[in-house]
């Protein structure tokens, strides 16, 4: 027969009923939400408490965590309500540093505040009082004697004060007197407290892990000598020009020796000539695996020096990491148990009946060795952040148990909380939102099959402002190794600088794949989403400043991220109204509304098209006759507004978007 | 390291992850839904787990149950999906009892399904399956093995055959017999079955729960003797009359004896006369308290007779339960510790200051006898349900903690699973829904206060479609002895015909209070929802067949309500299209999509209106240039209607609206 009088539900923000950790970066307030209400007509209270939560106490995070308000190290927020809000309680707690936190709500009666307002109603309409000016003195003893001798020793004394008074008109103004109610409520035993069921957890990142521009490369075609390797000493000449770009994370395609056996040729022929360098992500052969550097590129010590160059300029790197192995890997002679065995002895490799994938033996999760194999995958991922590596790009984490990602995120976690995971998860979309849910920092998203308004308000909608935004970041990359989109095919360099600006602006974390910014566009054939002569199975050299380049555009369009804090949010979009179907605008502020930024994007690569856009009167500071100034930002050129609807037209053969930053009144 | 490589998530149906039980009633086909996929190609199948839950295990009802297989007593039906459903299973459970169920889903790969696709798939290609043969073979022996001797006897045999075989191809052939992996299907060993976290509770009730017509009197009314109670032997008179009107649930406002101190006059007046009867809500005097009969009325016997007598006929006793006192109540003076004391010794009378209801002694849940007082509460709905009552209405639950709620309906529950519970909670949403969740029956709702068209749209939306569909049940009260709403008042005639059918065909349990069936309207003054000589502070006596009366809409309706299934249902409602704002139009039909009922309304109680409405093809089988036939169940007329839209016109002089059954094609 427990009796709660305080019902607290509708705890949020939440991912499957505390099962995983909603995501924030350092820096972030977050609003907590509850519905709080008790029986009767007494009012209430309510906190936040929140705490980080040490690693060693992490095995509670699967699962949802009873509550324990006599934890240590608990903070809180008190909550407010209003009456419109129809008992939904708010606070926002600070989140300040890396790693998990937990929060869980309370809530008790404010019984003197209740008291009061009673008493204050009978007082205004004349009645006797003398009982309650009783049960009041009583509320005041009563909390007195929680306190501790010293907290409550000016409780006492204003206690004496009112009952030494003779005349009631007096007592009465004491105990109204404002003094005493904020004492009451900071001493308040909150007899009746009521704590939400669960703690919820909040995994809370580094920004990076929300804002950042991605740069792929494939080093060993960083150099200057057509079919040749080129070493990370070449390729760090490279460097400056890609930070000079403005991007911040440098990404890496797997720099291990590659397998010779069932090695693909060019554009992933079945033959492979004596000097195809092969497939990176065909991982290993007898000079090492997945600790190993490929001899071509250089050394281990070469590997660091070009990560402290690329650090110095300020470049993360990001390292794929690839759990599959090519036949030579050594891993297939040192753990055998790690892969599948067929009945002749041989091992299975990689398949898609009938498709055969000879270049590519799975691991096989089922393996008797679940322990050693674990261990082994750590050890790498381990040995690479030892080596200045702060992001793991993960090649198709889905054909993987996402058990294993969960338990292999943490571990990272638990010493460096800072690592970085991106799934390339192309997938169906509860895999990949799984694998956000399990602890992938990021990932890949559908967004270069959304190419329409449509799709693009569609898919930003559900990315950014539905349920997933709690805990999937999508990195829009505008192109990969993989994809080649037939709208860039199609569209020529007009569609390379729309689908830029679309993945820079839409996503605070977006990335392009090296080659995009030449507007190279030729796919292996019509119909086909591979690149022609692909870089995955050659090597190759570019003339890095090809006629038709857009580097001013990526320069630019990473200069306004960097200096616009809307464009490191993602949650604060809003789609704005346009007249012409082919137009998409939107907006972004920071979560404190200010440093608005309004992108429009003519999305026909082919045409002009024009009309008014809206923009709401909030973002500008005004109301529909106020004048105001913008500026594209890249252009450099200013221009003034009036009011809520504005004209535009847009050449895709000039300049097919806006990036608009609002002065704002 | 634990390693699952199936996924299953997003289970549904489930009311706050798991706390609270989703409702159905008996007869019922429930479906159960799951996102269920593993890593990698192999194929899943996937189960519901369901089983009826024995009284003493209920404890287990408050928060989520760790799900376990080996519990006995588990039946199972197998789940499918499709890939258009994007990994979404479904199956539908059949609930044949009353009382609470629980249910989880289990998955397994079915790994020889997985191999046989794969098999089938390269002996098309032309490829070598010597080594897939093998490998077929040993996955049948691996099930074989784990068979009892009996039933793995036939794949032994099947097996011994293959082996025997010396032609590969009619090898090959005999391993894809559809007989073999059926017989392997039936035999997996389930050696990866994935089960989901937790068991879903549902509570299942008898149909009445749902679907039921209620009829409010109060006994004392019911007579012919102007300012005298009748008895219960002289209400009996009335209750063919009640029961030819069609209604199945009789609703009583309190029987017991009424308190003298501070009793109220008529209209609610301070002053009370010496033949005021007082109010039945101010329960209990020196006669007795809540399990006493007002003397006026008769005896316990002569209540039995009485319900005994509507049972007859049909008629289910509904009873009161106002958990409240008169200050002439028993247990104010048996159980002081059950009121608030204030500190002159006096007891706290119910207010809202200013405001004083000293007629009214509210309950402490506070008291330090709260066994006692539990116990009591549980003695009192059990003595009335001793004595025939099975539907209990609760006044005012919501100013009573809701975990007593939860407590006391389990308790009666335990014993009597067939108990209806209703809550009076005219309150904010979140703590009607609460209620609702903690395992009311049915709730009082907002109908009375949704008029427009637009309104109730959006209402109905909210209670039949949205998440509350789930486990609140809203009985629809077109009038209580609390509420005449002003369009009632002002709307006349037409106006209580539009809400009689509103209210018994939007929603399949609803009732009127006595007095409705006369148009009875006029309010205690402008403005006020309250009637005018309101029968809770006076005896009245009626002219049951006074002029202007409804009776023939209210057994027309009540009789359609019978005779046509689909208005027991409430998720399969559907709002149409119809041209004219003041024309409300829906369909309902059964869960299997049979027998629809279209509802047509003009909510103008003073205008004719006409327009066009739209029946989709679906509905009546046909296409848009279909004839098909319908019947106005008001009226008896019958109309041919071609395609979907079709026009109406009403009268509300004539009749408000159309109730048409459909002849479907």
């Amino acid at each position: 027969m427990e009796q709660a009088r305080i019902v607290i539900e509708g705890v949020t923000p939440q991912v499957d009923a505390g099962r995983f950790a909603v995501k924030a970066v350092v820096g972030d307030a977050l609003e907590v939400a509850a519905d709080i209400w008790r029986d009767g007509h007494d009012k209430l209270r309510a906190e936040v408490l929140y705490r980080p939560v040490a690693p060693d106490e992490w095995q509670a995070q699967v699962g949802p965590v009873p509550a324990d308000a006599k934890r240590e190290g608990w903070q809180w927020v008190e909550m407010t309500t209003a009456y419109e809000t129809n008992d939904r309680w708010t606070a926002t707690i600070p989140l300040d540093t890396m790693g998990l936190y937990r929060f869980t709500v309370r809530a008790w009666t404010d019984t003197f505040a209740s008291w009061r307002d009673g008493f204050e109603k009978k007082l205004r309409a004349g009645q006797d009082v003398s009982l309650e000016l009783r049960e009041g003195e009583a509320l005041v003893e009563l909390t007195r004697s929680h306190a501790s001798a010293s907290s409550g020793a000016a409780l006492e004394r204003l206690l004496g004060a009112i009952r030494a008074t003779a005349f009631v008109d007096r007592r009465c103004e004491m105990m109204l007197a404002d003094e005493l109610l904020v004492m009451m409520q900071k001493l308040d035993p909150k007899l009746d407290a009521q704590l939400y069921e669960f703690e919820c957890p909040v995994w809370v990142d580094r920004e990076k892990a929300r804002f950042g521009a991605w740069y792929e490369i494939f080093v060993r075609s960083q150099g200057t000598v057509p079919g040749r390797s080129a070493t990370f000493h070449e390729a760090e000449a490279r460097l400056p020009a890609i930070a000079a770009m403005g991007f911040d994370v440098l990404y890496l395609t797997p720099v291990h020796p590659i397998g010779r056996t069932f090695r693909k040729g060019k554009n992933n022929s079945l033959v492979c000539g004596p000097d195809d360098p092969g497939s990176p992500w065909a991982v290993g052969n007898e000079d090492g695996g997945h600790t190993a550097i490929h001899p071509d590129l250089g050394t281990i010590a070469d590997f660091d020096h070009f990560v402290a160059e690329a650090r110095r300029l300020g470049l993360e790197i990001a390292l794929d990491f690839a759990v599959q192995c090519s036949p030579d890997h050594p891993w297939v002679k040192e753990h055998p148990a790690w892969f599948k065995h067929r009945p002749d002895g041989s091992i299975q490799y990689a398949e898609n009946p009938p498709k055969k994938y000879q270049d590519i033996y799975p691991i096989d999760f089922e393996t008797t060795d679940r322990e050693g194999l674990y261990r082994e995958l750590l050890a790498v991922a381990r040995f690479w952040i030892d080596h200045g590596v702060t992001i793991l790009r993960v090649d198709n984490p889905h054909t993987k148990p996402s058990s294993f990602w969960e338990w292999f995120i943490a571990e990272v976690h638990r010493r460096r909380p800072d690592v970085i995971f991106l799934a390339e998860a192309f997938t169906r979309p509860k895999r990949l939102a799984r694998l956000a849910k399990v602890g992938f920092t990021q990932s890949y998203s559908y967004f270069t099959w959304r190419n329409t308004r449509e799709e693009l308000e569609e898919y930003a909608k559900e990315l950014f402002v539905g349920d997933h935004s709690r805990y999937l970041r999508p990195n829009f990359f505008a192109n990969t190794p993989d994809i080649l989109h037939e709208y860039l095919q199609k569209g020529g360099r007009p569609a390379f600088i729309v689908r830029l600006i679309l993945a820079a602006t839409l996503s605070p974390t977006y990335g392009i794949y090296s080659g995009f910014e030449l507007c190279e566009n030729t796919p292996l054939h019509e119909g086909s989403e591979e690149y022609r002569d692909s870089e995955k199975y050659e090597i190759k050299v570019r003339n890095w400043r090809a006629p038709g380049h857009i580097l001013t555009h990526v320069a630019r369009v990473n200069e306004a991220r960097r200096e616009h804090r809307a464009l490191r949010y993602a949650s604060t979009l809003r789609l704005l109204e346009s007249s012409d179907p082919n137009i998409l605008a939107f907006a972004k502020t920071t979560p404190d509304k200010r440093d608005p930024v309004v992108v429009v994007v003519n999305l026909d690569p082919k045409t002009v098209h024009e009309g008014t856009v809206r923009v709401p009167g909030d973002l500008y500071g005004g109301s529909d006759s106020d004048w105001y100034r913008i500026t594209d930002l890249l252009t450099g050129i200013s221009y003034t507004w009036r009011g809520e609807r504005n004209y535009v037209r847009l050449d895709p053969d000039v300049m097919p978007a806006h990036l608009f930053a609002i002065e704002q009144r």
